[in-house]
């Protein structure tokens, strides 16, 4: 059953915000059926839910903070690198597709349509992507080597008629994302932009989200309908499956060609330029959800989490005042944390402990009439669940040390179950054997799509995932397809994949 | 002669980054076509251009700008309103908008639909506004008291199929706005939200775009298709044109009882609820583009402006190197601003003053080998183009303030076009000649549809634009409409509209 139907029966349960503390419980554990654990999170810790129309999803407060989290840090990157943003329609014209052949064969089976005619009658796509229609307006903005580089970006909802199961997240008819779109004089400076944002990505990943991804090439089979070549981050999750977070495609000159792109250059002759295009979207934070998360719910990185800590006050009669005021006082103390404090009467402090360890704030903070003689507080990290002790005049402290720490070890966790995973083999037999344990296996390979499509076919599911760049994605000499056996053209990792 | 007809002839020609310095020009003058001086405005500022699409348009980077001006601003009041940011699918089943009779009554006309068929059947529109869509999810996200108030808001792009000629920012098929959606458990949060989120968009016009408005309430004409009361801020143009920049609507219990969203309140009664919504668009971008601008191009509000400098230098052979060198040191002195350091070789410096007063940066310094040994750089505002000589060692100090006397200096002249368009009459004669000299007219008026209809059709154009709140807007005892004769209900300018 897919995650639509499943939550058609279940959508008034999950998405309430029933008292009834069962309904915060996952039902299934993260190593048993990570894919139902993740389904149920998602929809009980209040990310998203799905929507009325089919394969679409609603992002609600809690998931758009993470989405706001991801902007933010990213924005402020494209703006380092002089990329502006912009807007470009999201309807384009069908013939605009044609353009370019590859583009048009690879994105035409999921293409989404507008019924009302266009006055000139051509048929009017939903974007999946703003090559095309980008193209366009480069003809006229491009001219002279002085309009180069053209370094632009834009915020947006994407739509792809996805006609397989879809998932919260990871695969939907709609959904939103960040398109860097940049022209260059030559492709040296296009080669470098690629791979600049590329890092970028993996900074993003890395900096903010806490988990290590692997960067490099996609082969021939996997890459961008249109480019000459894209490269990717792949995140490793721990279910044993890969998932591309990110892309960043060298579009060479085709794009450019079919719209007419073209400058004078010092020269006074007139070139063709060169185009590249970079883009992650709203399933990193599916990702994130699913690298992080455990058997009690959310695990959010301390520098996405928007409130970083929950003060509950433990509340008797005599000592209620008192504690509350005490309370008030870290709150203001931590401000800058944007802590939420959690003064409810009608749910238990135990209760409260399991809703906001469920809904992943990295902190928590319990005040009780005792630790007021004390001058403490007992002080949790969502991610190991270690009590302390710690003097409040101490917390403007000890909180961001405690937030860093968090951060490096949940990066560190996913770090090491990367590298743990990881096997280099040079044959079928240990290849079948390390796939089957759902390893990230590191062969020699062809780079062919039909031996690809074989290994696929054989292991019911392994793709490629990407070639490392540099030396770490050059084949020794003399090497072999582990596959096919012809001579190797790549070092490749295969794996399962989202 | 549409813009868009118009451009699809010049589209070249406009779009274009050529040297020519004609190009710049405007080839009308804002008092003589106003219409015409902002459609050639727009595309030669590159604020937008038209997209191969009918009816939709293209937000370059200085356009684009704009908008992030008004949403850093606006999302931080947002968020100060304790509304959180979320994000609803495009896409809306035909049977949600037929669930509020009004509602889709008066959208019907303008839905696109998706092509595409939805594996249940059901026809797809893009959303033309999110009521719908938004009130399904708040039937299952309300259900007791402790779930309200219910505060959201989402910033997304908006589809309505314009059958009328469309124009750059002002009216389009498609467009950037942001819609916040409140539940409420009584009417009087409801209203104080409605009225608050008004108050607001009144503020940000004043603060940020540094133009007034008119605050009040719409006729039931004017109001929102499916509203109980619709409130608006117009703004009153130079070419003695009034346009709607922004609603805010009491949209009743009409949309909760069609989704079945109901509370259970602390009297353990089921209730429903009261709802509102507001919204700003890329509208404001046009509005104020129109506001400000003149016959030497845009003129940029200084805290709406990016900018806010530019740098000239007077660049001779000998000299050079020192005048850059200081010039440099200036952009770093003022960096907090985004100074421009226009060093091009290509372009004479009285070229550069043109292009840039055409882009509307606020401020420019001319620097020269004379102003070295004094020390001192002109200094020139764009509002009033005057000059001044400054001490460098003073203009960390001038130029925040110049800034806000800008600031101030473009909102006194907008509010004093304003006061004196306002004219207040009586009768039908005295309104007619009001109406052709191009104002704003303040009459008593009965408030009914049928009436409202006479005058349009009347007067061939005028609409009323709102009710001022609070005593402004109550006629006196015995006050007649000045059309019908019939009791007046309220007090409401009329003027010819965007």
């Amino acid at each position: 059953m897919t995650d639509e139907n499943k939550n058609k029966k279940n959508n008034k349960k999950n998405n309430s915000n029933s008292e009834d503390q069962n309904s915060l419980g996952l039902t299934v554990k993260k190593s048993e059926d990570m894919s139902e654990w993740y389904s149920q999170l998602v929809l009980k810790a209040e990310l998203a839910e799905h929507a009325p129309s089919k394969g679409c999803y609603v992002i609600r407060p809690r998931g758009y903070k993470i989405w706001e989290a991801i902007q933010k840090y990213f924005d402020k990157i494209i703006k380092q690198h002089n990329v502006d943003n912009t807007y470009f329609p999201l309807f384009i014209p069908e013939s605009f597709f044609q353009k370019e052949a590859d583009h048009f064969e690879g994105f035409t089976p999921e293409l989404a349509w507008v019924a009302n005619k266009d006055e000139g009658g051509e048929r009017l796509a939903l974007r999946p992507t703003s090559e095309a229609v980008m193209c366009d307006s480069f003809s006229r903005w491009v001219r002279s080597w002085r309009d180069l580089p053209l370094k632009i970006n834009q915020w947006c909802n994407i739509v792809r008629w996805e006609t397989k199961a879809t998932r919260l997240f990871l695969r939907s008819r709609e959904f939103l994302w960040q398109e860097g779109h940049c022209v260059y004089a030559t492709e040296e400076e296009c080669n470098l932009d690629v791979l600049d944002m590329l890092e970028e990505y993996k900074i993003l990943c890395e900096e903010l989200l806490a988990f290590p991804v692997l960067t490099g090439r996609k082969s021939e089979k996997e890459k961008f309908a249109g480019a000459l070549a894209t490269y990717s981050i792949e995140a490793f999750l721990p279910d044993g499956k890969a998932i591309q977070a990110g892309t960043s495609h060298n579009l060479g000159q085709g794009f450019m060609k079919a719209f007419d792109v073209s400058f004078l250059g010092q020269d006074g002759q007139k070139h063709t330029p060169w185009h590249s295009s970079w883009g992650i979207s709203t399933r990193l934070i599916g990702t994130m959800v699913m690298m992080h998360g455990d058997d009690k719910g959310l695990v959010l990185p301390p520098r996405v989490a928007f409130n970083k800590i929950v003060i509950v006050p433990i509340l008797f009669d005599k000592t209620r005042e008192a504690v509350l005021n005490k309370a008030d006082e870290i709150k203001n103390m931590l401000a800058e944390f944007h802590p939420i404090l959690d003064d409810r009467d009608e749910v238990t402090p135990g209760w409260k402990y399991n809703e906001w360890e469920f809904k992943g704030v990295p902190l928590r903070i319990e005040i009780g009439p005792r630790d007021l003689d004390a001058g403490q507080v007992v002080f949790v990290r969502r991610d190991n669940g270690e009590k302390q002790f710690i003097k409040i005049e101490d917390l403007k402290e000890v909180v961001p040390e405690q937030l860093e720490l968090m951060h490096q070890a949940l990066f560190d966790k996913a770090k090491l179950h990367l590298d743990e995973s990881i096997f280099e083999v040079n044959d079928w037999d240990a290849f079948m054997s390390a796939y089957e344990a759902k390893k990230l296996v590191k062969v020699n390979f062809c780079g062919e799509d039909e031996c690809e499509d074989w290994i696929k076919d054989k292991t019911g599911g392994a793709s490629s995932r990407n070639v490392p760049n540099g030396d770490e994605g050059m084949p020794a000499e003399g090497a072999k397809c582990f596959h096919c056996g012809k001579p190797a053209t790549c070092v490749t990792f295969f794996s399962r994949s989202y």
